[in-house]
């Protein structure tokens, strides 16, 4: 993949070009430390997380072509810390013969939530029952037939619950279908016992590796923790490893794919797929031999790929949010760090409500001890709000 | 320590300023990323270690004050990644007002091995019989003494073996004193048992830790292995743990201190200390639950210090070094990465012969079994050699 290198010079360093400048580059950027390995991002700012951290700067705009091949001018391979680049720009670059990490017929499963639902259905994988909409009529006719509240969701852009919205009737839908092209992707709100995310590494070469099952709790529509291992069943849990590690290979991933799943009385459905490092493989910096950031720069550069095994019998993961108040954790992390065996990661981001600013991991012999340890470190930081 | 910062800016990161850009000054960037922290490094060339993994690059030499000056103006503390600045010129930026961790009153212990060993001594801390000799006689009177062959050492400079001399006999002192400013500091050759190194982080603010006693390996004149906890028996640990403790605190050490012991049929011996990150605490990235690196930065930045809690039964670290052939081991990252376990670090150096280029760790339930997996990506990367 890399150019022959002169030995001995410092270009025997591989780079990997990352589309996204936030934290999940950062967390990147400082796993490649490690390998030896150099991360440019193409980011809009220099005061980006990963370009403060130290990633090499490339400016640029993510659904602009010509940013996209000066990234790719200097990389091995370019890979995404985000989904936000227009499948028909991947597409143009894939003709031109820049190698990407996924390629855009698998990134597509990650940046068109009607996309993935249909194809996933046709692959025989288990989808919540679904209508890409276009009029009120079918929002109408989709709710007669699985029940009201519906799930309407905007097909592409959304995430932590922005482009989600519950409709208690049709005519609510009228508004949003009327600022969306390409229609509202309708789902029965299903009952659910717990929220699951499946991660795979995964190699051009074939080869790939999957974590064990992370249980997400959500709050506010964002996740707010993880568990690890889920407290599923074990049939349950072997099933949904099942379907992370063929959901990878079905839609020919490369690098990390997460795979979200719905646990209901009904089984297991498959939610949203990611196509890069996500917020659900956050405990394994710690909480696993490989952290899904090495992992990821491992597969998308066609290296072997690491362990997965744990560190310890529980892993718990809660993210650091911006409190109501406006005040920044940051200036909280002397007081936080008083909390032994509490590993916290701040990705320097200036303070907003809502804003996923850090994390902070504990690992113990139970959920409850290391739910403690970490909700206390949380705690501080978000000024016990 | 810190200025007032603006809350919600960039600027609330806080800036440790560190002496030099090598791979200490890497992993210490590396660790900083995680809690937010930005490192600054005083570095001759944006191609050192620390630099190309994007630490800020402030160009100057180590013992230019006005470079250091520079590297203090945008700190909040001054550390330090060796020990090569003059200790007159750290005694000239203190009495500046300029925040140095560790102080130049205790830096001077890892500076100048001839000071050590007599205020140790002073102390009460065990050092092997010594002698800062300046001429031929007082060699040959130290060797009737105590025995040939002499240990002999240049005060001032050495590392890896560099300045260390074995005399069969006076005369072969003659050359060495000539080269020499300041005399050579004479000891007898003890009987080893093996070599110890117990490290310690310590604030200002008095708060220590320090973790389970390293057994170092030395091939070479250079540590080669690190074997976590060390094989010696428990009284032996207690006594070394003791004495690693009670020096971070005699001599004032503000940061990582690195305390390398003998352990001799007559009991343990002081051999050198070092303020600062150390090779022998490079297992703690993997190996306990807060590494040195991050430790150092709390330390110095005078924040609460971490668990230095062992993450498994046994840690072994091996040295990557540079093939005698030449060849890059840079090169052969892929290969060794089909080693399970086995955790990589590269620093990014060009090889040459001997010189110390990455370390490799592995954690397991028995020290043979950590060291079998190490060893082999070590041979991998090393070529086989």
């Amino acid at each position: 993949m890399a150019e022959p290198v002169d030995p001995g010079s410092a270009s025997a360093r591989p780079t990997v070009g990352m589309v996204g400048g936030g934290q999940l580059a950062r967390m990147t950027h400082q796993a490649a430390i490690g390998l030896g390995v150099e991360v440019a991002v193409l980011a809009v700012s220099p005061d980006e997380p990963a370009v403060l951290a130290g990633a090499r700067f490339v400016e640029g705009r993510p659904d602009d072509p010509a940013a996209l091949r000066r990234l790719a001018a200097g990389s091995d391979v370019v890979t995404f810390d985000h989904e936000g680049v227009p499948p028909e720009v991947l597409d143009e670059l894939a003709a031109e013969g820049i190698a990407l990490a996924p390629p855009p017929e698998a990134k597509i499963f990650a940046q068109d939530k009607s996309v993935a639902r249909k194809r996933l259905g046709q692959m025989g994988f288990p989808v919540p029952a679904n209508l890409l909409a276009d009029s009120v009529a079918e929002v109408e006719s989709f709710g007669a037939e699985h029940g009201w509240p519906v799930v309407a969701k905007a097909p592409r852009g959304g995430y932590d619950g922005r482009g989600v919205w519950e409709l208690d009737s049709a005519d609510q839908a009228e508004p949003i279908l009327e600022g969306l092209e390409g229609g509202l992707l309708l789902e029965p709100k299903l009952e659910l016992v717990r929220e699951l995310a499946v991660i795979t590494a995964r190699r051009a070469a074939g080869e790939s590796v999957t974590w064990p099952v992370v249980e997400t709790v959500q709050r506010d529509a964002m996740c707010r923790e993880l568990i690890v291992p889920a407290r599923s069943d074990e049939p349950v849990l072997e099933r949904a490893t099942e379907l992370g590690r063929s959901i990878a290979e079905a839609v020919g991933a490369v690098g990390i794919v997460a795979v979200e799943l719905f646990e209901t009385p009904d089984g297991l459905f498959v939610n949203e797929l990611a196509l890069r490092p996500h917020n659900s493989g956050h405990f394994s910096i710690e909480g696993s031999v490989s952290s899904q950031f090495e992992q990821h720069l491992r597969a998308v550069l066609d290296w072997p790929l690491g362990s997965t095994a744990p560190n310890a019998p529980a892993v718990v993961t809660i993210n650091v949010v911006g409190p109501a108040d406006g005040s920044d954790p940051r200036q909280r992390l002397p007081e936080a760090l008083g909390v032994k065996r509490a590993h916290i990661h701040l990705y320097d981001k200036d303070s907003r409500p809502g804003r996923k600013l850090g994390h902070v991991t504990a690992l113990a012999d139970t959920v409850e001890e290391a739910h403690r340890i970490a909700s206390e470190a949380v705690g501080i930081l978000e000024g016990g709000s």
